[in-house]
Parts: structure tokens; C-alpha cells; sequence
């Protein structure tokens, strides 16, 4: 039975598997210096503009940790969502290698908006503050919505009015694409953003983040920051090749819109039902609904899901690559028999 | 043509990409809550004794500084030789994640002895100084050498006299375990190891590596530490399904006596060439040789292997699971030619 | 002019500058094995119980750092108010020096409660998530306000039912003491406090804090937390000899007394004039009060001191050792007319 | 008795006192904003030049760690004398605060050479190398000798050819001038001296370093690096009026002339006694000499000082500015009446 749990709970898409084994038939040079990383990178410029640097990582936590050192000094602060993974799901990793302090907004619907991000200004000039660096964003967001082409170039514009960098945390970049229906360009470099970390784990790939920087004073050190934050990985054509697939032929906006369009489904008849409400709007493959709390512990005898709010009965409901339109029926038919 | 440059320039095993395709059956547990991994920790209950306690990581500085995390306060020094991978190959992420100083101490053929350890011990007890806390040896070692069981206790009884531990970085320790032709366990837990890195990627695997805790005490923030390093595997049965195929019907021995067969082999032939010395005595899977600057000159246009040492011309040549005899004669001939 | 700006506009305690010189006429002994810090160290004994471990440093950053790098590693949480000293005015220090995040609580009145502190503990266990390992309060707290013993020994008891040290950020601790009119260690180790950050510099004395370890084991290393937090003084006796004044013939419960006294003058005095309100409860040497702006801005032509919410025109009003109730009066008139 | 232990045995200047009196006279702004250090700041240009911008810090750990975190990443490295302070003496504060590695040089007489900085430039450009950044001296160096405006101007070209900063350690710079007799600038500013320490508590201050930044580049975050290191005096003009009388009169060059001229009368009549020998040219207020076992333990039994190196039998003997002609004579006499 399928896992609501996470989208990294499913496994890997077929098509990545017969990448890795393709890659896998000599010897080639390590750390990065081989044919297929070579391809990779050009594939980024391609699809973010030829200012783009690409460097493969292990993991989310990897990519958002080597953007945001290379991006800050120690006394500088990061502000974000007080939802953002960075701030409440990578046990301090962010504070601990970079130094520097988390200040964080209460989102709306998940998000930043110039209005919330502006009130840490007020430490800018004053010694003992820490110095507002950098505004770090989801897309999509943690709480399964996204930010428009729009509202992400205001905080671009403001950050940069302000000596600061624009980043994005893009675990789930794929899902933003597809649900915009836009390249990944238009919501990012034409935006103005100058870092990002391109999510692969949770989309379908064994596992690998390549963390792509917009400007090239970011990229300068960019080796060195990668391997002191060990997120070198010595094989790298194995997460290189699993990116190549993902990005060709589209299968990325294959497997993204399908989960998107499976939460969609799930997000719409779950309304339907009485006691059930939509927390957030459903944009990419998380869906967020306050159910009867008698309901939640019906379903979870049956599924592996997690209540995401206590106090409110929330509880979230991710889509993968391989959640299929019977695994939503399903779930869905049991949540009708839950809340009777 | 294979590579001689270093035992991760290979790719994967095909038993390992089978174990991987193998494990891609179904939606599982992430973050180490999957069956695989369960089954892993029994796994190296088994090999290293019932107090193992095993988490899967990314690679090996990864697996070095949790272990070395796990062991120390920022006040601390980590004793090594200067020759150790955590010294020279981890652009200072011990010194930046952990806080503590690197303690140096010049190698005899790439190995530690207590008196060279000794000579740090003077810092004790002066607040001025970093305070020992950690003797870190490597096995095998980075100039291909092994400690005997003998070393190793006699290191591990000298740290714990003193209240310290002693680390293996054992990204080879397959190799040093088809070496010595013992159980891991005879030449760690019994000798008083408190933690490892216990290595695949340069022995065959996709990517990964385990530290393995050999006291009840290290293991018991090992969940935090991993995470905060940024080395937590969400799909975490991918890396286990590769070590459990690794381990299993000694898969590692067949593949790690391999690669020191042939580096014996490569190094008994190459000895016997005028002008070529060995430099240190081959005991695992690579070979260390000074050789006429013209003949590596020669060889190094067909072949690609590292000068280990400009000033002495000496090079390493490293031997995979997947290098050949055929290979090794194609290299001794060429040898032979260049050094004519 | 007398600066109403803070407690460290003010100079130096005449009597402290004398026991300065009185400690300067010999060589002696640097780093703490002076005779001068090892009467010190005695008299925090008698002050503080048996337990007690001084250790004196230079400002209250350095000793907050030092408190808490002793109680955590660096995948530990430190449980704050918003408002607190570590969390706003130390340039992320705490942070970047112990590695941990900063769990903050809206405080009451600058205050933490057990409830506010407790909606951290879901974090336990969880990997994901810094683990709460302090809690962290200040007394008199940023607002002015103070901890009555059984709230103090409330957080104490919580803090070690979970396995949790309790942390005072002592900066004006004699401004408490004097207000509540106890010893200092019915308040402090008779509730259960592990460590506290003792103030010198904002009561009167030239520079220097010192850290009292309340438990053995967070004493055990401080020698070299406090070096490597680069906190040791060499020529320690100078700090020792201002504490040593401090703490006799209660200078340090007359000099407190007095500021607590004018702030409670100015505190009474202010609220009576219309349009003032006070912000908090005047309860140690600080005066919070909203203001007409217009009034505000009179008083700052002439006066030096804080808009502490620019949003609710709230000021700060801080007595030193030397304000006197002509400073007082003064300022009284000046406001009065501003109000008009 | 005078202490020979170390410069920061000894006390404080009487004038150095007075000008801390004279400081004491009325409320002032904290953390730097006051007319001392304003006035400290410009007495910093006339000595060093306009570009000159000074930091005053408590003590020469924090100055060097200041220094060193403005002027680099986390993955650089710092070039030093395996003897340097930052190296032997700081309890690793400069590699957790910077999260640096150190790259030692084994030293000729306490200096570096351009050789032998020269051989860590091979890490560059290479990934898994700490890339060096900082070359750090020591000037007067920890044993006692001075390296010539040339040979800093050397190493400075150096350093800037590959892109790196030039970082004198001058916890005893004023004695490096005053037996040079130059102005501090010759030897530092117009050498290509990027960044320096200057010390005061080992030249007779109470307490107090300055940081002082020789290009703008490193200056401009310096508030919050000073902060966030713990190293923000509130009451900073008690610092500055010390470096102000420090600077006034040439006071620094009387007391620092003074306290070489003992350490070369010292030296050269211990020089004098039967198996006595300098260890290193006397060249400014230490003497290192090697001397019987037996005299060393006779001597240790009257006088405070350290033997250096145990296995050499190597004394160190400080001379401070209070350090007597009659002091020196009865060592000698002691001394000489030991050797016999």
C-alpha cells in the first residue's frame, strides 16, 4: 500500500534505475571531473540560463547548507518562514555550519511577503544584530502552495535593494514547474534569483540535490564550500547520470505533474467530504486538510500519513511519482467511511 | 582502459546495482525506518559484536566527522598522522564541524605508534592548549599499509588510559580485513576500537559508508549528530540494501582480496624494474613505487595515476574489485618500455 | 548629563577603581592562579553554596557563550524569550559558538512560564529537530521585570525532569537580589539553577563577568570552554580584585539598591503624567513606559536614551549606581513639560 | 620578587592607571561611541596611516581571531609558524571560530620564510585542500626575535601575489619598535601588512588589544565580527583612554625600550656563564637559553619562569617594563652561582 507519509518514501522511477546502470560500464574519473557531470552542468545552463553553475550534493539539507555558506559570513542572518524546512527540519545544520542566525516570519499560506521580510531590516547598521543576508524561500513551499513569478521577483528585488541574495529551497522545484506550466527559468533566474537547490531525492531519484548558483561570485568557491560541507560524493557521474534522465525528454515534468495532479484529486474530494477542510490551497503534491480528529486515527490504522498541526487536527497527505489515481480512490473511499 | 588513479574511479558492482533494484519494489519508511536498515544493524551486530550500533552515511568525510563529532568537544584535539584523509583530503571540515585542532604527528609507513602519540599528550591539563581526545588511525592506510592487531590494541589501550578514544577511518577496512584474513571484529571491537568509518564506496558500492559505534555512549546522540552533518539518507534502504549484499556471502572478502591480489602483484612486478623502489610495503590495494621521472612521464600519457610525492617521484597505483590481471600486465609492460 | 541609555554609560564605582590599584603592586601569577581569584573563588563559594565554580571573563556575551557551550552540543536547543539578551543583542554568538539554535517563547512580561517552554518539547526524539537541552532566562529580565524564586525553581524542575540544565543570564543579578532582597543563592541554587552568567560591567565595576557553574560537571571543562571562547583574562587579579570589591561589605546591595530605587522613583513619577503609561512592571533599575511621541522626541533633544518600540512608542529608561534623584527630578520636570 | 614567567606578570603602568581615573569622570556611550575611542581611532591613522581603522578587544586571542575571521572562509587555510601563538596557545580558538585549518611551518628562529610558506601553495586550486588565505607572524616573535621590514615586505608581496592577506600577531609589537626604532608604520603599513593585532596587556596595560584593519575591505564588517566574537567592550572608553596614554609621549616606546634593554643585558651576561647558551638572538624582551638541568631547578626554586623546551633544557625569561637593573643582577647572581 502506498505511503501519504512523504514524497520520499516511494522509491526510485524505472527510467533513473536504467540511467545508473547505464553509467556503470568503466572506469571514469571522480569528484566530478567525468563525462556525465561535464553534460549536467551544460544542462543546467540550458534550462537556467548560461550564468548557471550546477554542483551535485547528497542531499536537501546539503544543497540548502552549500547555498547559504556561500552566500553568508557568520555575523550575517538568514530570514525565512518560521515553516521552512531550513529552520525546523535539519536539526540546526544551517545555524551550525554557517553561524549564522535563522530569522524567522510567520508565513501566509507557507509564504514570505516584502511586508514580513521588511520588519528584520530594523537590525541592519546595528552591531549587535545579526545582518540580514539573505531571504530564503520554498517553492514549492512546505506547505504544499507556490509562489507566483511575481511575488518571487518582489523579494528578489527587495533583497537586492538591499545588499542581499535571493534563494530557494527547490526540493520540490519540479512540482513548481509543472504546476505553473513554465520553465524553470522564467520563476527563477528571469526573477532574479541568485541561489537555489534543485531537488532529485523526493521527486523520484535515488537520492542527489544539485545546487545551482545564478551568479558567478557565488559559484567562485563553490568546490570548496561543497566538499568542507561533505557533500562531495567521489562517484558523482552515478547522481550526475540520475539527473540527466530526470531532465530529459521532460520525465521530470512527467513524474512532477502527475503527483500534482493526484494531490489535486485527493485535495478536491477530501473537500467534498463533511468536517474536512482545506488548510492551504492545493498547488503542487501536498495536500493539507483539517479532518475529525476521530477520522485521522481511523485512516492512520490504515495508511501511513503524519498530523502535521496537533492543536488544529491537520494533517498532510504528499503524492509521488507512483501514487496512483486507485491509491487516491482508495484512500479517499476510506476517508468517506472515517468521517460518517 | 582501467584507471589507476584511485579505487573509486570504478563504478559499481553488479550484485550492488542488483540489491539497489531489488530494494525498489514498493513505498517504504524514510530516514532509517525501513526494513532494510533494520536488517543492516542486525547485520553489523553480527560482524563487530552484539554493542555495534551501525548508521548508514553518505561518504567518508561524512562517516569521519560524525564518528569524530560523536567523540569530542570543541576543546578538544584529534591526534593523526599528517598523512591521515581526515588531514589532507577533508578541506578542514573536521576542524570546521567539530571545533577541535588536528593534532600531527609524522607517520612511519602511514601508521601511528604510541610514542609518536605521546609527544601530545604534554598539552593535558593546560588550559591553553587543545586536549587530546582522540587518536584517529586509518586502516588500511593511506600509503597502503596495515596496522596488525597488536598496533591497534596497543593504541586503543594507550587512549583509554588517558580517557580518550581511538577512531578507525576504515573507508578500505575490507581490504585491511581480507589482508589480515580475520573477522572485523578481531582487529577493532577486540581491540578496544570505540568507533569506525566503516567503508563501501572505494570497495564496489554506488556510495556509502557506515559509522559504526562501538560503545553504548557514542551512540546515543548518533541520530542528531548524523543529522546536523547533513549526512541523513531519506531513502535510506537504498544505501543499506547496497552494504547487506556487500556483507552478505562475504561478497566484500571475494572483491576487497581481490583488489590486494593484484595491487601484490602490481607491486612484486614493478619492483623488480630497474630504477623502481618501492616506497612503502604493499599490504592492501595500493601500491606506492619511486620511479624514473621519465618513465611516469611515459606511462602517465596512457595511463592516469597520481605522483603521491613530486620530490621523491614516487606514485600510487590503486587496484579496484574490477581491475583485472590483464590489466596489470598491460601496465607492467608498459612499465617495463618506459623505464628502459 | 547623566545618560538614561543603558546601565554601562555609567563610569566605574570609585571604590572599585580603588581595589584596581590596590591589586597592582607586584607581579603575579596570570590566567587565575593569582592569590586575588582564589579568594574570589572562595567567596563565590560562600555566596553561592560549596558547589558554586567561578570563573571570571570579560563581558556578558563571553560569559553567556561560556554558560552555554558547558550545558550543550551542538545539536542541542536552547530554549529563550524572543526578547532575551542571547537571542537579540549578541550578533548570533550563542549560535555560531555553541552551534545549537535558539528555541525562542513570546515571553509574559520578559518572562518564560513552564507552558510557554514546554510547546518546544515535541522536538524530543525527533532527529529532524534540535534536541532542548537549556533553558535559558534572565534575571532582572530585558523588560525589567523579575523572577520570583518559585517561578525560577518551577523551570528548574522542568528543565531536569527532561533531562535539562537551567541557565540565568545574571547581567544585573544584584539588580535582583537587591530588589527581591535575598541572597543570592535563595534564588539561584536553592531553585535548582546549573549555571548563570554573573554581572559586573552594568553594575558598576570597570569590565567582567564571571561564570558560576552551579553542577561539577559543567565545571569540569571550563578552563578551556573559557579559552577557547576567548574569555581568559591574563592578568585575571584585575577582574577578581573589582569583584572581590563588589561583593564586600555589600557594596554591591547598596549600589543596586540605589539604581533599583530611582527606577521605581522615575517608574511612579512617570506614570502619573498623562499620556504615560508604564509598559511593564517596574521592578529592578529599568523604567519601560509609552509616551506621547511627541514627548519622546522633546525629551531626546536633551536626553540620551532608547525607543524601545518604535511601534507602541515605548521608551527606556535605565538607572545606574550613580543617577541620582536630582538626575531623576531633572528628567521628571523635562517630561512633564514634554507631555504638556 | 619579579616574576621572569611571562610580560603579563607584571602589573599595570601608573600612567596607564591615571589615564583610567581620568576616564572615570561622567557617563559616556557604550560600545565605542564614545569621545576616547573617537579620538583613539584618529591617533590609530597618525600611526599607521589614513587607511588605518582600529578595533579595540580585550585580549590577544580575540584580537587574532578577529583578524582572522575578517579575512577569511571557512574553507581557507592560515599559514603559520608551528610555534605561533594562534597555533600553540589559543586552545583552538582560531580553528572553531574560523573554522580554518592551520597550515604549520616549521620555523627558523621563530620566522617564516617565503620557502617555507611556499610548499602549503601547492593545495591550491585542488578541492579537498584547505585553500590558503592568510599568511599570520608573529612580530616580536614567541621566541624573543624581529623579523626586518624586508623580510616582512617579502612576505607580504607573497601573500598578495596569490590573492592572500598578510596578519601580524603584535601582542608585543611595541617592542618590535622600539628595537627596530622605527615608526610602526615602516614595518607594517608600508610593508603591505594587511591586518594586526596590537597588543597592550603584555606592555603594561591592564587589559586591551586593538584590531586594526589596513585595508577597507576588512574593516567594513568589522563591528560584527568583533561582536559576534564575544570581543564588544560596553564600556570601551576605559580601553581606549589605556592605548591613549599608551600612544601619548612616546609612554609606549620608554616602556617597551626599557623592558628590551634588560632582556639584552640578561642576555648577555647569562651568555657569559659556563653551559649557558642563547638559544636564539636576544632581540627584544625574551631570552631563551639553554642552561644545566641542575641550575634550572636551583633557579626554579627563587624564580618564577618556564622552561621552554623540556628536552633541550631551554629556560624562557620575560622582562616587562618594570622589570629593574637590580632584578636582573640578582638573577644573574643566582644564575651564576647555580652554574657552578
Amino acid at each position: 500500500m502506498k505511503s501519504f507519509g512523504s514524497d520520499n518514501h516511494s522509491g526510485v522511477h524505472p527510467d533513473i534505475l536504467k540511467a545508473l546502470a547505464a553509467a556503470n560500464v568503466e572506469h571514469d574519473m571522480a569528484y566530478g571531473d567525468d563525462k556525465v557531470t561535464a553534460r549536467l552542468q551544460q544542462l543546467f545552463k540550458n534550462l537556467f540560463g548560461a550564468q548557471a553553475e550546477a554542483f551535485p550534493v547528497f542531499n536537501g539539507t546539503g544543497a540548502n547548507v552549500v547555498c547559504l555558506q556561500a552566500m553568508t559570513q557568520s555575523h550575517h542572518g538568514i530570514i525565512c518562514a518560521e515553516t521552512a524546512h531550513i529552520n525546523v527540519d535539519e536539526c540546526g545544520a544551517p545555524e551550525k555550519h554557517t553561524g549564522c542566525k535563522l530569522l524567522t516570519v510567520p508565513p501566509v499560506d507557507g509564504k514570505l511577503t516584502p511586508e514580513s521580510v521588511k520588519k528584520h531590516f530594523e537590525a541592519f547598521g546595528f552591531q549587535h544584530h545579526s545582518q540580514p543576508k539573505v531571504i530564503s524561500i520554498s517553492q514549492s513551499t512546505e506547505l504544499g502552495t507556490l509562489y507566483t513569478p511575481a511575488e518571487i521577483k518582489a523579494l528578489a528585488d527587495l533583497a537586492h535593494a538591499n545588499d542581499m541574495y535571493l534563494h530557494i529551497d527547490g526540493s520540490r522545484l519540479s512540482n513548481a514547474a509543472a504546476a505553473l506550466n513554465m520553465p524553470f527559468k522564467q520563476f527563477t533566474t528571469d526573477c532574479g534569483v541568485d541561489a537555489l537547490s534543485f531537488g532529485g531525492t523526493k521527486c523520484g531519484l535515488l537520492m542527489g540535490e544539485v545546487v545551482v548558483f545564478l551568479r558567478p561570485e557565488l559559484a567562485r568557491d563553490a568546490l570548496y564550500v561543497r566538499k568542507q560541507a561533505m557533500q562531495l560524493y567521489s562517484k558523482m557521474r552515478f547522481v550526475s547520470a540520475q539527473f540527466e534522465a530526470f531532465l530529459s525528454n521532460d520525465l521530470w515534468k512527467t513524474m512532477a505533474a502527475h503527483s500534482n495532479r493526484m494531490a489535486a484529486l485527493l485535495g478536491a474530494e477530501l473537500a467534498k467530504l463533511p468536517g474536512v477542510k482545506l488548510a492551504y490551497p492545493v498547488q503542487a503534491n501536498g495536500v493539507f486538510a483539517a479532518m475529525p480528529r476521530k477520522a485521522i486515527d481511523t485512516l492512520l490504522a490504515d495508511y501511513f500519513f503524519y498530523v502535521w498541526n496537533e492543536e488544529r487536527d491537520e494533517v498532510r497527505l504528499m503524492c509521488s511519482f507512483d501514487t496512483t489515481e486507485e491509491d487516491i480512490r482508495a484512500f479517499l473511499d476510506a476517508a468517506k467511511k472515517a468521517v460518517m
